[in-house]
């Protein structure tokens, strides 16, 4: 049965593709947080076992993929095409990891909305019969990001208030024409938005209007009822960004408020991990949904989720040339049925 | 009827979709090489009227994608998707083109490989019914390029002749489920290829393997016969990769000479513009496709070409590290029938 869109920017997937598996990595500080028991691997070094930090961002993606294949009973060599990106330049991590895992590879950019940037293509592509196999992955570490967006690690900078931790971690999903497990059923997908705020300590306000745009558009094409779902979580407007989503939603008439949370919000304990607003970074959104997420769909405590992860496109080039921050969120619909 | 896998890596795609229109911007040193008459734009200066270079490339691209969809009749509010991506980190030209163009976007990453890469996943998205019409495009700037992966222009360093001259350049594609003009029939994936080269400065040479498993993969699945092509173009190796993927080719019994020729080998005379190797960039096969082959195509010159964009995707941070080059390159087989 042919997919088909509805109203302006959603897709409603009827061919059932299927996430047969997912799995995530995480570093020392994200294992201590609340959702330490849903992480397949808990990393005790942040360099783990390599030379740099990007090094190791690389194989973080590359075990997350790795185990996603290995836990479906399928091998690496009948996956069709793999969809990653992270951060950091040139996509460094997800290149070196697409070199060594050998599986025709479409590099994907959406700051931190490059998880469901990921899924959204992954599961049109095997919903279109183009893959029976389709892997989709990001990374981020703490380490590589502080270094490329801010300062040098050595130098100990103090943050504000309204700052987020990047997550250092990595999650992948495989992606079926058949299988067990939940469905990806419905697909909004980001325009950019850009709201002027040009402060890259304060992600979460720059995002928000994002999500919100995109949410919104969701739930203008479908008449779907926020109530519907277990679950809502953007990822990552942190602990600010999630109050300025939920608020002015509602101002719009759009209540998700009894089903809504933040995949920030959700990673670290924000009163006692010292990561002031939460946490951020491709890996933040991509380690929520393949660890805690996929594990409650899987169990049926959740049968309906939505996943918008969500991604500030500034760069340091943009900022110093005094530009604002324009920010997209793809918002992906999983159900059990 | 359902398009269908053939083979290990290519795409049959069975449903036409068609590149109903295509537009290109390029700068002052383009504008005088041998393909000038075939560029919509050519611009006098390369700053665009802009206050850096990279807001330049950012318009270049804005203009190619408004020229596209103007030259279609279509609006910019009918677009369903738009697919681009470019050299630069963190995609700064590409994101602030989106944010103007106010159409849902996936920003992707695969170096000078962009361009194929976007029109493979328009064409699959198109093919697969989840849209009408979808924007592929991507652009270069030789001073954004220079600063950020060599030196600063100012220095005016010297270059070995291994070297490309990256393309001033913004091409774009609209893709659309029916209409007049040439369609995407076969589509092949590229895996990430590294056979040890670590010299920037001969990309040629380290990216050529990566086409020749692509185009070697595309003959293998499809049994095609390279000499029923009008032209097999790849880009961007310029001469020295362009002879190296001819030879290799060759020796593995598969002949393109009678048809082949490269993007870079194509942007610039390469006696008389002092490009070394010739051009580079993702502009390189974004302009020459958008501008020259799609010309040719339109006037049934051409009736069935491979275009396989190549990209290196290094990064200094990657080559400080002493990285080799992993290379790309995705093919895409476009007729008239």
């Amino acid at each position: 049965m042919k997919s088909k869109r509805i109203g302006k920017r959603t897709i409603k997937l009827n061919n059932k593709p299927t996430i047969i598996s997912a799995a995530c990595v995480v570093g020392p500080k994200e294992g201590q947080g609340p959702l330490k028991d849903y992480f397949d691997l808990v990393l005790t070094d942040d360099l783990y076992g390599e030379k740099s930090w990007e090094l190791a961002e690389s194989k973080m993606v590359q075990t997350s993929m790795r185990k996603a294949v290995e836990k479906s009973g399928k091998k690496l060599e009948d996956i069709n095409y793999m969809f990653a990106g992270d951060l950091i330049n040139q996509l460094f991590p997800a290149s070196f990891a697409a070199r060594e895992l050998n599986i025709p590879f479409f590099g994907i950019y959406g700051a931190c909305s490059t998880m469901a940037e990921g899924m959204s293509l992954s599961a049109m592509i095997v919903d279109g019969g183009f893959a029976d196999l389709s892997l989709s992955g990001t990374s981020s570490h703490y380490c590589t990001a502080e270094r490329q967006f801010r300062f040098p690690l050595e130098l100990g900078n103090q943050k504000p208030m309204t700052a987020q931790w990047t997550v250092t971690g990595a999650g992948s999903v495989l992606i079926a024409s058949s299988g067990d497990g939940p469905k990806v059923k419905y697909i909004t997908t980001g325009k950019v938005i850009d709201k002027g705020i040009d402060d890259g300590n304060n992600m979460g306000a720059a995002m928000a209007p994002a999500a919100i745009d995109t949410i919104d558009a969701y739930f203008e094409d479908t008449k779907d009822d926020p109530n519907s779902f277990d679950l809502i979580i953007t990822g990552d407007l942190g602990k600010l960004g999630k109050q300025i989503t939920q608020d002015l939603l509602m101002k719009r008439g759009i209540d998700i408020s009894k089903v809504y949370t933040d995949c920030g919000v959700k990673m670290f304990d924000l009163e006692e991990q010292d990561v002031h607003c939460g946490g951020s970074g491709c890996g933040c959104s991509a380690t929520v949904f393949a660890g805690y997420i996929y594990n409650k769909l899987v169990k049926k405590e959740f049968n309906k989720v939505m996943l918008v992860s969500t991604g500030a496109l500034l760069s340091p080039t943009s900022t110093l040339q005094k530009q604002t921050i324009p920010c997209i969120a793809h918002a992906v619909v999983i159900v059990n049925e």
